[in-house]
């Protein structure tokens, strides 16, 4: 035989029962962002690269994946032409076209377009893969799902506030704790301006950041190493060790920031989120706990105003979602106003976690609940209709297409997990019976064949 | 204000009601797949060029759009290698991967590459989009999703059957009327045979295949350009011409095609195919007219037994569902002597056709059921909890976000088909009330705030 076939690197098949279970995650995402009013669309698979390129900085213009241009791509271009062009260049000039990188993007081209045609705000969620020519490894993908929903064209924090709900009642059905962490860009910027290092921001959040990772004294040390003095650093000490209840921490920001204007306006939205969260879980509407965490900083660059992440709390695993406000979301396709608040769920750890866990419903794996065994063409005419029957009232049931050895028909029958199987052989068809035999207890029942849905259901 | 940006030609964006309609159409073909037992896999969009290359005719290649090696794609070449070699090799030294053009070729490299995991027969269905450089035009996109259902490793004819079963049964939920076509690849060959033509297969159904709509003459006309002798043509006038039931023409086949092996084992093929529904349409369990055309090919080089098309009866359009069955699916990948037979709904024809006879469904479109109005602060604090009340109960609803003009709140009611707003100002929160508007009807009700289900639903 030759050689088996394959796939490119960093891609995956979806077999059966990881698909019902996937199914599963995107479905019950989609039905809570749809309970709370956010509508689907969907964007092709290529963009123009005019609309990708300059978005994800000079390493995410590399991770694009470019299609070749159909026809002459070379149109016309000499030998000499190509020698002397950097491959980059070249890149550019064989190709119009490359597959998406996020769903953010493509979203925000997408309100651009349409903008004539929309209700603002407009809440939409978009469920599709999106492609990364990244170097694969255990966990990332080339090809994977992004599952996000944005609001676009509303400042309102309440905007916020449901989101957060979103997590709580998407994670509440899939029956994991988890714990979910929020900041705000502009706490962060007060920080940084009330130690005198306002154009530190990134370098300061970098290190905070791993302070669960690496502990308080190696944070110090990459601080100090990148250039920030001692006297700030001391001065960030009762930020980085802040903790308590997040009323408690957010008393102390309040004194701490107090003379940022632009950290007292984020410690003040912070406030309003955690107030309005807490008037839900006083009223037992909100199952997670919602922790402030300041070394919270998620891709910096790109948020504005709060920032979200979700941990789950018995699994170890990185976040599992996340999210933010990012402020004048369009302005890069020329439509500039626009606020931005969205968040991302995280289909292939979730699957790990639900997977680890062992969460999945009984029901979302399962498929055909009930196979005829093919006895030959005499019973099978007999079963044809009875099978009809059995679909018409919504079971998944199949007959086994050919007149096989038993056996090989069994294997199937528990290859596929089939609770139930009918037995039909001459005796049964002269009586008007069917022999239902239970899979899981090995029970055999011989009942009319006006009885099958009663016995199997 | 920038120009407005776009998306690469011969693709679409699906905006939140296209959403709505194309997953109602999406989620039935979903659901009577598995209702038949069929499975769901997914493949990569990007496959290896290796996988594709060669699968559909030179044209095909030609289509395939082709991914651009990531990194130093010219690996080296120098000016004088890349003057002297073709744009397609060229295509080929700088690509691996290409986009899926359809869904067989994935699905039979899918069943070699884990044929140790499949309990065969393997009933697979696919949704997914595939795509094709073609030249756009109306009503042909490069991107589109495919729906197929397939099943390996099986020689029954009872899967034609139930394909069959599954497309009327899909129909029947559309509320679509439809005409179900079948032939047979091996009559076609016989009746080549049978007049001294079998070199001559692909011209005679080709023009055959007219008949509709060229006339009569025209195809004789055809059959005579292409080099079928007068005397063959004359023979051929009874199976052009042949006309009444089922029955009737089955048995002028079986004399016309009596001395061709393979003829008579196409028409004993689609007896027992049209007699099983035929037995099921007896009692009840079939919906629409099953009918032998013998002019049917389609893509005759693919199909090697039943050959299947669905046709609107209340629409002008083309087929809207087609299959058949093919000999040695995986062979081209290493692995002979599996059978497979299979049917594709065409979503984006079904779609137009769906939308024509307005058929969806109410619910199918409708989505927020209920917007709270946001009249302020203390307001939206009434509400919060209320909201979150009917959300529990499974009913998708929304707050405004902001407290802006009442007008502009209305009209995103309007915009979005919301049919019910809760209104709450002063009176009603000092009250425990809420006033529910219909947008419908314009009444309103004033309502305990614990009744808003009642009165919604």
């Amino acid at each position: 035989m030759a050689q088996k076939p394959g796939i490119p690197k960093g891609t995956r098949d979806f077999s059966p029962v990881e698909m019902a279970k996937r199914n599963y995650i995107f479905n019950t995402i989609r039905e809570v962002y749809a309970l709370y009013g956010f509508q689907q669309i969907e964007t092709p698979a290529m963009e123009n690269l005019s609309t990708l390129m300059g978005k994800y900085g000079e390493e995410g213009d590399k991770l694009l994946f470019k299609i070749l241009n159909s026809g002459d791509f070379m149109h016309g271009m000499t030998a000499d032409e190509v020698a002397s062009t950097s491959t980059l260049k070249l890149a550019a000039k064989f190709c119009e076209k490359g597959l998406r990188y996020d769903l953010t993007v493509p979203f925000a081209r997408y309100v651009v377009q349409h903008r004539e045609e929309l209700a603002l705000p407009f809440k939409r969620y978009q469920i599709q893969p999106v492609w990364r020519a990244d170097r694969p490894q255990k966990g990332r993908y080339r090809e994977f799902y992004q599952c996000d929903a944005d609001v676009v064209g509303s400042e309102s924090l309440l905007n916020e506030v449901e989101l957060m709900q979103i997590v709580d009642t998407v994670f509440t059905r899939f029956g994991v704790r988890v714990c979910i962490k929020i900041n705000n860009r502009k706490i962060l910027t007060g920080i940084a301006e009330m130690i005198g290092q306002a154009d530190k921001i990134v370098d300061i959040t970098v290190a905070i950041d791993k302070l669960d990772k690496i502990g308080l004294d190696a944070v110090n040390a990459e601080l100090a190493e990148g250039g920030i003095p001692a006297e700030a650093i001391e001065k960030l000490q009762p930020i980085i060790k802040l903790s308590g209840s997040n009323a408690e921490k957010l008393q102390t920001m309040k004194e701490v920031l107090c003379d940022s204007e632009i950290g007292m306006k984020g410690v003040e939205e912070t406030e309003f989120i955690l107030s309005k969260l807490g008037a839900l879980a006083g009223e037992s509407m909100l199952n997670n706990a919602i922790e402030l965490d300041l070394t919270l900083a998620r891709g910096l660059n790109y948020y504005t105003g709060a920032i979200f992440e979700v941990k789950a709390l018995d699994v170890q695993i990185g976040s599992i979602t996340g999210g933010g406000r990012y402020d004048n979301l369009t302005g890069i396709f020329g439509l500039p106003g626009l606020s931005g608040v969205g968040i991302s769920f995280g289909a292939d750890r979730i699957f790990d976690v639900l997977n680890q866990l062992d969460l999945y419903p009984k029901g979302a794996v399962s498929a055909t609940q009930l196979l005829f065994v093919n006895f030959g063409s005499a019973e099978a005419d007999y079963c044809l209709p009875l099978l009809a029957k059995v679909r018409a009232a919504g079971i998944a049931a199949e007959i086994y297409p050919d007149a096989v050895k038993m056996k090989k028909q069994m294997s199937y029958a528990n290859a596929k997990q089939i609770p139930f199987v009918a037995l039909v052989g001459e005796s049964e068809m002269a009586e008007g019976k069917v022999n239902i035999k239970n899979m899981t207890t090995g029970e055999q029942m011989l009942v009319d064949a006006d009885q099958i849905l009663d016995c199997i259901q």
